[in-house]
């Protein structure tokens, strides 16, 4: 046990006065010492552009997927990897999740330093280093880590290094469908993954099943690969394969949970199943890709139907107009270095004057046209009421490409006082 | 003189432990530090993926460039919001660069804060902490800090808010064009502008004109921007307006900087002028647009058709092949979270099995289709001799947006050895 590899820096760090989106602080600031600076994002305390947290949405969101997981009796890990956020994986386990699920050996590093003690990498676990990443932190005893195996190549791999090194490492199969990511395709390799499994015994511990059911678009598809999945789940089951119980069974991102709580809690199973699901996007929520699979997911799933409420957005670019150099175009301070473009640009949504009361709603007619590394076009109306220096709020599409932008976020209350700042580790 | 508020940290501070793609390491690691780890990229001493930099290439460009500017006596001030590299700002200065350019407060802030004290920053100075920042690094004397203006009310601004704390803001006025980002469109706007300025002329200090012509795809169009710019700064000059000699006149990205070196060497103006540069990309270059951009100033430009060599591409993103579950795909662990996919995917150049000697070319069908977070699909051929654990090293498109994705950049030298690590500030 040399745990002393893995424990700078403490869960909360201090922060640097480096980051982009705060407010002006002369020392490394430690936890406590925000209350004192009193920052007020509509008091212009923070050099914006910033991204800022709104608690009150954040918590909201929490509780929300709590209900959710808990009236199927599920498990939840959700995708560390949409914030990479030590602090929101705190609240996410302060609400219940079962453990964090994460994408690369150096995400279950920054996890474990700062307290995740139970980690579903989903993904393949790759190369010397990261092996050794996570074989130093499985030196700790309390430490769970699964990982994903499709391929006899790997396999062999993996056996090799943890048997010389005198260690288990938990895995599980990956399903996968042709077109789609990394997962056995067939029987054929499914085969040879057994096999492969069956010469590394003594190091790779097979505890379940796999899939990222994202990869498809089609719901008859994705509930056929989710039966799939049940089925050799068994089959694997019968040959008395799996070495953990209950077996793990894991699929679910953020467009499709839904559908695979209803398929794999009303599977039959014939040893005992604990079922993770893998959410990340919902803890902040966006008004793109997420917020309409999340209105479909309304529509057609009875439990979240009958919820009386839908996941808020709770990730906001806030930025200055730096010029209005034509009657319809606005020039705003945010950029591709801020915000997320990938699937749907920033949308504004909130518009405050300094010195104002508080801010007020856009008019529907304003939006993003087009964004450059630093700069966003805002289409107006001539004659509309904007000016330079005016503050626009944004809400986003796609909370993972718009957290990597960012070290420091903002956590505001509903007085839009800076409350916390939460920390990143991309 | 309170400049202890823009001190820390150090010019050359620590590297923490939980940046992604570096080796492992068990304390933050001081300068000087690195050489005792003796980390290769071929003995897998690195986490996956990984952003490295090569060093013979950085040289190369940095030469290249410097022979550039200086064969038409220009001054060159390099678009430091590529990289937010301090270490790599200070080998730009050192190649001969008259200052950084960057485009927001807290750039200049990071910039400062490792020792850079010329800043042209190309855009507006927005918003009451944005200001506050400037006005703290102005604090120093040997700080000199430039940024733009292009509207009355933005003058006004700025003016009433250093005239109240009794500083002086110098600015540079912007010359836009319709449809395009920032900048005065016509004489109307740019009369209001220099009205302002008038107002405000105990604070708000003219010192020259700027544009950015990169705005236009067209070279008719940005050649007769670049002349009006000239007229415009003749006429200013007549009416006695600016408040700095030499006049400071400033154009050029990184893929018009031939056309605006020539355009400008080429007038005449009444009074001294220095002109002012400032492509950013240049350093490490790219295999994408700027690739493009940089083969067509090789035809057309003299001098740089004369150089006898080419910028070359000195950022590579290196990744396992972690996956290869149909014949024509492999799964490679590097996704948008690691690399740009704005203008270009990244594109396969190398390929390493562990054990071998020396990485080899990358067939030229090899190509990145798809990228997901963190994962890239790679058709290849079947048959081709490539294997789950296999390294790719990828050229990139777009450094800017490639940069922003990583916190600690390997630099490599032609034996793959990290002699380096390069810190970014985003």
């Amino acid at each position: 046990m040399k745990i002393e590899t893995c424990t700078p820096p403490s869960p909360r760090t201090s922060i640097g006065s480096l980051n982009k989106g705060l407010g002006s602080f002369h020392h490394d600031l430690e936890p406590g010492e925000l209350a004192r600076l009193g920052w007020n994002l509509l008091h212009e305390d923070l050099s914006l552009p910033t991204a800022v947290l709104y608690e009150d949405s954040l918590l909201h969101n929490l509780d929300w997927m709590r209900r959710f997981i808990d009236a199927y009796g599920l498990r939840l890990a959700p995708h560390g990897k949409t914030t990479m956020a030590p602090q929101l994986f705190a609240m996410q386990l302060k609400a219940g999740a079962w453990g964090i699920t994460l994408a690369t050996a150096h995400q279950t590093l920054v996890a474990y330093t700062h307290g995740v003690r139970r980690v579903l990498m989903a993904n393949q676990l790759v190369g010397k280093e990261n092996m050794a990443i996570v074989s130093r932190l499985l030196q700790d005893p309390d430490f769970e880590f699964f990982s994903l195996v499709d391929s006899a190549a790997l396999v062999d791999q993996l056996g090799a290094y943890f048997l010389e090194i005198g260690q288990r490492l938990c895995v599980l199969v990956e399903l996968g469908v042709m077109g789609g990511r990394a997962g056995v395709r067939d029987d054929e390799q499914l085969n040879s993954v057994m096999d492969a499994l069956s010469r590394w015994s003594q190091a790779i511990v097979l505890c379940g099943v796999e899939l990222y059911e994202g990869v498809l678009d089609d719901e008859t598809a994705i509930r056929a690969l989710l039966k799939h999945a049940s089925v050799i789940t068994n089959k694997i089951a019968a040959e008395r394969r799996f070495q953990r119980s209950p077996i793990l069974l894991s699929g679910a991102g953020s467009a499709w949970y839904d559908i695979v709580a209803e398929e794999f809690s009303a599977a039959r199973f014939d040893q005992a199943v604990e079922i993770v699901l893998r959410p990340g996007c919902y803890i902040t929520h966006d008004v793109g890709a997420y917020r309409e699979a999340q209105s479909k997911i309304l529509e057609r799933n009875p439990i979240a139907g009958q919820m009386r409420s839908d996941l808020l957005p709770a990730l906001k670019i806030w930025a200055y107009v730096q010029s209005v150099p034509e009657a319809e175009k606005a020039i705003i301070g945010m950029g591709k270095r801020d915000a997320a473009f990938d699937s749907g640009l920033p949308v504004p949504a909130l518009h405050f004057r300094p010195g104002d009361a508080a801010p007020k709603a856009v008019p529907e007619h304003w939006a993003v046209t087009k964004m450059m590394d630093q700069h966003a076009y805002m289409r107006v109306a001539a004659g509309d009421d904007l000016r330079v220096g005016d503050m626009i709020g944004f809400d986003i599409c796609h909370p993972c490409l718009t957290f990597d932008k960012w070290r420091a976020l903002p956590v505001l209350n509903a007085q839009y006082q800076v409350i916390d700042i939460v920390q990143t580790f991309f």
